[in-house]
């Protein structure tokens, strides 16, 4: 059965994620209406999947919906943001209801458990692209930015790193029979967890930070420059996790560490004296943070190894890289 | 010349758009942040536009940067709202600066000219589509919906209908030599002019607007299904512009006007003892508004010509049509 594009709103999204009090008026016409608090910025971001780019085309549609969102929330997360709100430009060759049953389900799963809603958006036929604009709220003044970073603070990074471009491997090799460490990895993959309650905590007491989506060489590096400064990274002091290294071993592991994208977590930099306090809030919330370099004034990032600079081949991913 | 993703966004969106003091952060991290004035409430649209399908392929970028964001102006006029800001979710095969450096200014010119900011968004590699959302004001409570048209009102729609869809037929011949009246049709379709301070004026006036983008049938039958009414459309008093008569003669033309799209004209339902003061409003604002119809109370669309009920074939464009 063929469904027109205004039943397949109706029908998989017009209850598209949590139901707020400050929606005034949701999905179905020409625009939704929502209400900001007083005392609060708005806070802006918008990110694209496209199939075969961004994950692969096989991708299960459940995965592909919590994904479209989540590396939403992890931009929430790097601002230290709220998440309050989103909007869903969803382009598609043919309309499956099974597939849309499945993205459906997959992206109100994370709104739910995040407390966003779905307040409007556009389906169209075209070659499979999700674009979710999510919008956040944030106490005036108090977002944190990446420009802020400043020379002798501690660098740090949420969680594990490289987890996720491993799992895209072992998840694009489509072999049946896994081991328990490779099922965790593609996990990590298939689920991200953006950072937000972290980012929320870190809010006032970091200086700068970025979401890790493109590999922590790179977004490190856009860190710094926005902040017209450096960074000497300590490469050996990467958290990878077991499930990784014990797959990959500890030279891929860093090189994952460094350049695999899609982690997902939070790189920011910290003044030492609250490093204490940072750790405190992180704790709090069952996430674990590591000290992974320092800023310097010399612009760049600067790899170090048992304390000796080493090469640094890679980079991150570059949509549009010559 | 090859250029990153990075230096792309720097080089063609760093300044897109107007510039707003109610910007705190643009385009550059992982978000914008805006501010929202008191009792003002947010409006959000997002409306995408794929290649091939949305607009030819072969169309000019400018006319694909402008088009862009008139689509999601003209959702702005449909409630009501001052647009202020938005994002660009930009997919494209290949960076070719030519193409970008017009379309860019086609969202630009159009951006200026409407006081809106383009705050962020998103480059990515794949098939030629635009997504845009954006963000516009409304003093809290007054957003104009589609759902509160009531019987006995009167149907009105601004400026002319069908041009656009006879001007995209024009276009997508190729042909060199062009009448003064094919060329004013191209025109409207390459640059719709979405009613912005229309909509504004409307605001306290109306009872229910949509803006017609996929027809006036269609989306004045959207009109009313959300307002739990019906409607009778006087078909002979439709506003044909003298190029589209002369083009495609009446009938053709009655039929363009119900059933093509990419109007972005505005639809809405007066209350009678209304209109001259809307009238007023119009004409302040140099735009010419029509009585095309009255709100009934049973269901659905029906049209009449020359007092008499008549067949209406034609329906609008269903991006998902079985």
């Amino acid at each position: 059965m063929a469904l027109g594009e205004f039943q397949l709103i109706e029908r998989f999204f017009s209850n598209g994620g949590a139901v707020r009090d400050d929606v005034v008026l949701g999905v179905g016409d020409d625009a939704a209406v929502v209400r900001v608090p007083a005392q609060h910025e708005l806070v802006v971001a918008a990110d694209t999947l496209v199939s075969g780019v961004h994950f692969p085309a096989q991708l299960d549609a459940w995965a592909v919906g919590y994904r479209a969102l989540a590396v939403n929330l992890s931009d929430m997360a790097a601002m230290g943001a709220a998440p309050a709100w989103f909007t869903l430009a969803l382009t598609l060759p043919q309309v499956e209801e099974r597939w849309l049953a499945g993205f459906s389900r997959g992206l109100r799963d994370l709104a739910v458990r995040h407390g966003v809603a779905l307040i409007g958006g556009d389906t169209t036929r075209g070659p499979l692209t999700v674009s979710v604009q999510i919008l956040g709220l944030i106490p005036d003044g108090e977002a944190i930015r990446r420009s802020a970073a400043k020379v002798g603070e501690i660098i740090c990074v949420s969680g594990s790193l490289g987890d996720a471009a491993a799992g895209l491997k072992i998840t694009q090799k489509g072999v049946q029979e896994r081991t328990g460490d490779e099922r965790h990895l593609m996990q990590r993959f298939l689920e991200p967890t953006p950072r937000v309650a972290l980012g929320l905590g870190l809010r006032g007491l970091v200086s700068a930070a970025i979401d890790v989506s493109d590999g922590l060489y790179a977004d490190l590096g856009k860190l710094v420059a926005a902040s017209g400064v450096g960074a000497r990274l300590d490469i050996d002091g990467l958290p990878c996790s077991s499930a990784l290294l014990s797959c990959v071993g500890k030279e891929r592991a860093t090189e994952l560490a460094l350049s695999g994208g899609d982690d997902y977590e939070l790189c920011f930099t910290v003044p030492e004296q609250r490093m204490e306090q940072v750790q405190h809030v992180a704790a709090m919330q069952g996430e674990v943070i590591h000290r992974i370099g320092v800023v310097e004034a010399l612009a760049g990032v600067r790899c170090h190894a048992a304390g000796r600079p080493v090469d640094m081949p890679f980079t991150g991913y570059d949509h549009f890289a010559p």
